[in-house]
């Protein structure tokens, strides 16, 4: 397993991060535990606020919400000096209970309910991130009925579709997000938006894919949108302040994933956005970028005890750990491959080859086909690396699970950030009508 | 849409559902929200006590928990005379919790824990389905620790997998449950438990796969754990008195799924179990079946209000509703194919092909990719058929949305069963270290 972040093997041959044996954690805090090392997140964020050159103002890094979000999650973005993508109401009700700052919020979303709007509007976050017609015309009423003006940023369909490996542009896009571009709404939304009373349109958006390597999508990206920008400017005069690029910044999950420094996106970025500017005799925007997984993906990780083993001789020896789909889904969701280390024996070669599978009923529940680990036995603890994005805010109580602990790990102190759901949380919401309590 | 359970559409023009209106509900509970019609529970509960004859003692009908769970649920399920399938600490503290009678109690799972060995052996519950070498010698110490005899039901991987529309039989299984049929290690199982204190062997399980529509695997895995049945009475002198042929009996979800009637099932199940009894002298097991899916799965389903539309022309229309993978991940998850209709428009014909999304920030954020419907308007209740398995129990906070209500619903009555998560719920777990307060 490649180490991440702050990761070292001690001299006991155990896994340390943020200065804490893991084995230690596993034994203060139980397993299935999520451990989020501090320092990597912070030095994840100053790399982005760095390399965009955010302090000077000309870009902001907003982090995505949805990769992980609590109340302490904030905190760390907040004081990093980061902006804050939101996608529902609760997002916004965690970073306001954090005590976020409200004008460095972003609200996205391509169905905001009437009470998330009004929500938001008497919150008064930075950026409402326009998806639909319908939203831009009931943002406007609302925002005049509040005697307010609701700063917009138009999220639109580019055109662009980026994957790991490849890119493709096309005419027509298929997407429940945004304005198409190629079609003619997303002008029209621009116009819309320069007629509504309570709107003030700041810039435009786009999103073109999760977990790329490539930096070219990207520049294409900026092309394409910095186009837009210009129809924009010449048919209502309306100037894009600022271009947000989105995230999906890729990272490093297991062997092949080959993540390219946060210099080179920032620099294939800025260069076409200022060399579009020029050629298009634009202003130069300001660049918004949306890390998310980039941010905490690598900073987090699962540590697990194992317990049964189960060896078909001549097919395939299963591992079972006290965790698995329910609190990280991605594998079965996405076929997502993770590696994985022993904790306890982390210095030890690999002995043999075994399948990491979680506790619930169903054969569904894998967390890594094949992975290759020193002797493995009942007790061990196992920690599978870059989970911090997509797994704790995926998890479920399916099987009725407790949904894990959280831990945030920096020389050597850990400081519990989410508590660990026991049994009684798990009921704590049902309810027995009284006609099922007298019968049974 | 087929209607399923109770439902009809009254005069004006609306689905009604145990006697509700779902506007009505919608309105009185909010949405999205899951509904259960009762009525449909118990007949389901009924044509699988009935078909398996299992008033006679000769046969044992198992909810299977994990595909709903609460402890309403607990208290239909006991009152309709079935035992339950509990798969983990937490499911058994929801049954203990709602007064289940703890010896219809039968216990699975793949790795459970020292921990929920122990809570299990204290409920006193009434089979341990022993999955593997290491629980069972683990069960055997505990048990005599406690003075206390566990009746044991050995997991068994036959050979046998099912699918929707063939199965196969194969010589060496790839399989995280059980005891290894094929290559002796469920024998050696039965003569470990023979061999061991503090555990009285029962008999033998095995789980073929899911939503299954044939019967032939049925009856061949019959066969081949009757012939284990024989085996292991000529190797140990044990005798298989109970033989557990687990769950898997497909449903309608959308067309082209034909369930069988559940008489069909129970005919082709029993008629195998004794004539293979006689042909191998064996005595007649009792013959245990988990219906988990097949009783819940169509007395669920999910109420949604419509938000945004956005139309491609040529390419598609999305219509987004208030939750989505959230609340029901199998579209995403399996490839689920589900069915809907618009809950106050359910007597007009359909005029339009649309795609159902929900509200996540995710593309692959789908409930329907292709449905027919009356013309659509935001504002119209949606309903999605056939969701009471796997769907709430699946459920996640992702993007930080609330996991919706449910509800009960029979005879006009509508009684929530969960309340439904408000944003408060969402940080009660959060915990802010002190130091996190100090900086921002």
């Amino acid at each position: 397993m490649h180490l991440q972040g702050t990761m070292v093997i001690n001299e006991r041959g155990r896994l340390v991060i943020g200065g804490c044996e893991v084995v230690q954690l596993a034994r203060d805090f139980g397993t299935p535990l999520y451990i989020f090392d501090e320092d990597c997140i912070r030095e994840n964020c100053r790399r982005f606020y760095q390399a965009f050159n955010a302090g000077s103002g000309r870009a902001e890094v907003i982090y995505a919400g949805k990769a992980f979000l609590t109340t302490a999650m904030c905190r760390i973005i907040a004081s990093e000096g980061l902006g804050l993508d939101v996608v529902s109401g609760g997002e916004l009700y965690t970073a306001l209970a954090a005590g976020f700052p409200v004008d460095r919020i972003y609200f996205h979303g391509n169905n905001k309910s009437y009470a998330e709007l009004c929500q938001a509007l008497a919150a008064g976050v930075g950026r409402f991130m326009v998806d639909n017609f319908a939203e831009l015309e009931l943002l406007s009423r609302l925002s005049v009925e509040r005697g307010q003006v609701a700063k917009v940023i138009l999220r639109v369909t580019p055109g662009i579709e980026a994957h790991t490996h490849e890119y493709i542009r096309t005419g027509q896009i298929d997407s429940k997000f945004g304005f198409t571009l190629p079609n003619g709404q997303a002008l029209a939304a621009a116009r819309r938006a320069d007629e509504l009373p309570g709107i003030e349109f700041k810039g435009l958006h786009c999103h073109i894919g999760s977990q790329i390597f490539e930096l070219e999508p990207y520049s294409e990206a900026a092309t394409v949108m910095m186009e837009l920008a210009a129809a924009v400017k010449e048919a209502t005069g309306l100037v894009t302040a600022e271009l947000d690029l989105g995230g999906g910044f890729g990272i490093y999950y297991s062997a092949g994933d080959e993540p390219r420094p946060v210099s080179a996106w920032a620099a294939a970025i800025l260069t076409r956005v200022e060399a579009e500017a020029r050629r298009l005799n634009l202003p130069q925007p300001r660049v918004l970028v949306e890390p998310g997984r980039a941010i905490v993906g690598p900073a987090g990780s699962t540590a697990y005890t194992v317990g049964s083993i189960k060896e078909i001789p001549g097919v395939r020896k299963y591992v079972a750990v006290d965790g698995g789909m329910a609190d990280n889904i991605r594998p079965a969701l996405y076929g997502a491959k993770y590696e994985a280390i022993l904790a306890n024996k982390a210095n030890l070669p690999p002995a043999e080859r075994v399948a990491i599978t979680g506790k619930c009923c169903e054969s569904g529940d894998m967390l890594i086909w094949e992975a290759e680990l020193p002797r493995i036995e009942s007790g061990d603890i196992l920690l599978i690396s870059c989970t911090g994005a997509y797994g704790y805010t995926m998890a479920s109580n399916y099987n009725r699970l407790g949904r894990p602990a959280a831990v945030l790990v920096r020389d050597g102190v850990a400081d519990l950030i989410i508590k660990r759901e026991d049994y009684s949380d798990l009921i704590r919401n049902d309810v027995l009508p009284a006609r099922l309590v007298r019968t049974c």
